[in-house]
């Protein structure tokens, strides 16, 4: 999408076309830094010190990973050693071994001196496959809103309000984003869409990173605690929400940043429709009940504790919001039920959170 | 209620019965500082900016700066301009306005000699009925509780956990709190109870303030982001949730800060009972329907883009967490249906949240 008008993606070759360049994705929201990555070395420090983040973009990272590696030491020891590398980095991420055997399938019977631009060719078409599924995420979650819209617009309303949870936008991804990606869709067709943004509390993924990337591509927003949407949702300020996930069931539950869970109780008693975006992979076929079967992975607790902003003076400060001797716990994510999900988003289309919905989308896996 | 110990209200008369103490809340949690009152001056200053808060706590030190008024000049001229100045402090705190109408009431009619001692006799008492009420909120809640305990006692439970959201403790009144006056009583009667205290953005009140003041006593507490009640929920891990409110209707729906029917609606759908607990002037007999006729408040979008908090060197600092140029809201509370709420907990004892269950407590008003 846009930074002040110029087309960016998470990651992308050097004009060189030898270094591969991405955000520093920890020096935001107040930063923007591109970093260039040389060397297998770099591209793992990128993932493990998340610089990078979100599992598609992951994924693309260490196909560039093994890339690099290529150009430098292409034999089968080093692209096993890289691969092994790469992998620890973030060894429960999905989609960093689905790229990195992606790489592997894509070099074997390669080879020595074609490897380097097999490899290149093939993390590009990588990060390309990523944009080309998440595009159509945004054009399947238009059409939503358009019908949305057509009737709002109909009751007079002046402008489309999308509450969303977290940071499911192209900064999760290599373009578009999942979640948001209908809404630069919408805008970009010129329809008038607002965001509500939560803050997404305890590591503000939304104050932050959401909120930067609607600015940074022109798109109204505004911020608000994760506490407001059940107001705003009570006195007709939401038209419909959308939100991304790490894991849907074959149920239709689905796993994402704790807090969406009440947001969507807050739409259901609202009659607000409630959407989920995600790219397929990210369906767990062998999961049914999410709430039961799904374990949360309990954080540490200074991501509650403090907070990280940018003081007066324009340094970046720390600082801890909770009393000495408080506890505190932090649980990363929560399960909504399927009975509280309008429909799931997908590249292939839109259907209902249930097996049945699932079933007729995918019907190989039905 | 305790500070490391000693007993504490969070207004006092000082040792030599002429001053008032109070603890300045401005620099909670990480400072425990006390300020001495020794003017009407002093007392207004201490209201205006928000040394003292909570409804009772601002009109116990209203009464007690027309005392030190008296002091100083007892006329009816000095005590008529004393309640102007006062109740233009914070103009729409009822509490406020009805302890300086007390002060009026009780010096009608005394001789210019004698108002002082009967001013300061006056603030005492509306310190004292204001205790009183919060520790008869404190006893009808705990045989709530008892009743939980004693049901999860069977099951086996090891501790009794219990959410809350904002501050409803002894700080936001003279002494018990609301909300928290059950959990307090239920702790010095040795229940082993656990309390999950909701950081309540924007303001943190729950993280400073509940946390602060549940550590000072000693009782057990974990600060979550208010995210987390729906997932703990979930699994079983509340037992029940007791907040405060700023009004509840004749209908019984309640209005407190913002993000309180978040956590009602996750209560509701995990048949995890849901109390309010509340002075019975609180009630506003004048309305019905809380979500329709209450208007909510929007305050300084800056209470949500920063946070103030401690940094490494012990100094305190106000960061900016949302990026330049993002628009932020900022809504002080919602409205929870009186469907949501199990039961109010009063003074006078516990009744549903219906006009039914208010008129059979209050039949005067019925």
């Amino acid at each position: 999408m846009k930074i002040d008008g110029k087309s960016t993606r998470t990651i992308w070759l050097a004009e060189d076309g030898q270094g591969v360049e991405i955000i520093d994705q920890t020096r935001l929201p107040h930063e923007l830094v591109t970093v260039r990555l040389e060397t297998l070395a770099d591209a793992a420090h990128a993932i493990k010190a998340m610089l990078v983040r979100g599992a598609p973009l992951i994924g693309a990272t260490a196909a560039y990973g093994m890339a690099l590696t290529a150009r430098a030491n292409a034999s089968d020891m080093a692209l096993t050693v890289a691969y092994n590398i790469l992998h620890a980095t973030r060894p429960t991420a999905i989609n960093l071994k689905w790229a990195l055997d992606e790489m592997i399938k894509a070099l074997a019977g390669v080879p020595e001196d074609k490897r380097a631009e097999v490899a290149y060719a093939r993390a590009a078409e990588i990060a390309d496959e990523d944009v080309a599924i998440n595009s159509a995420i945004g054009d399947n979650g238009l059409d939503l809103l358009h019908d949305i819209w057509a009737r709002r617009r109909a009751e007079g309303a002046e402008r489309l309000n999308v509450l969303t949870h977290c940071n499911a936008g192209w900064l999760a991804t290599v373009d578009w984003g999942t979640a948001i990606a209908p809404i630069y869709k919408a805008f970009d067709a010129g329809m008038p869409i607002h965001v509500w943004v939560d803050e997404t509390r305890p590591r503000n993924q939304g104050a932050s990173l959401t909120a930067r990337e609607l600015n940074w591509h022109g798109v109204p927003h505004t911020v608000i605690a994760d506490n407001t949407g059940g107001h705003l949702m009570q006195h007709g300020m939401v038209d419909c929400v959308i939100v991304g996930t790490d894991r849907v069931t074959r149920n239709g539950d689905v796993c994402n940043k704790i807090g969406t869970y009440l947001k969507a109780l807050a739409a259901a008693d609202n009659n607000v429709p409630f959407y989920v975006a995600l790219p397929s992979p990210t369906i767990d076929w062998s999961v049914a009940d999410g709430v039961k079967e799904i374990p949360i992975e309990e954080r540490d607790a200074t991501e509650q504790t403090h907070m990280t902003g940018k003081a007066a003076d324009g340094s970046i400060v720390t600082v801890q919001v909770v009393p000495d001797g408080s506890a505190a716990g932090n649980w990363g994510f929560d399960v909504t039920p399927a009975r509280l999900v309008t429909g799931l988003i997908t590249e292939r289309g839109v259907c209902a959170a249930s097996p049945e919905g699932l079933s007729e989308l995918f019907p190989e896996r039905g």
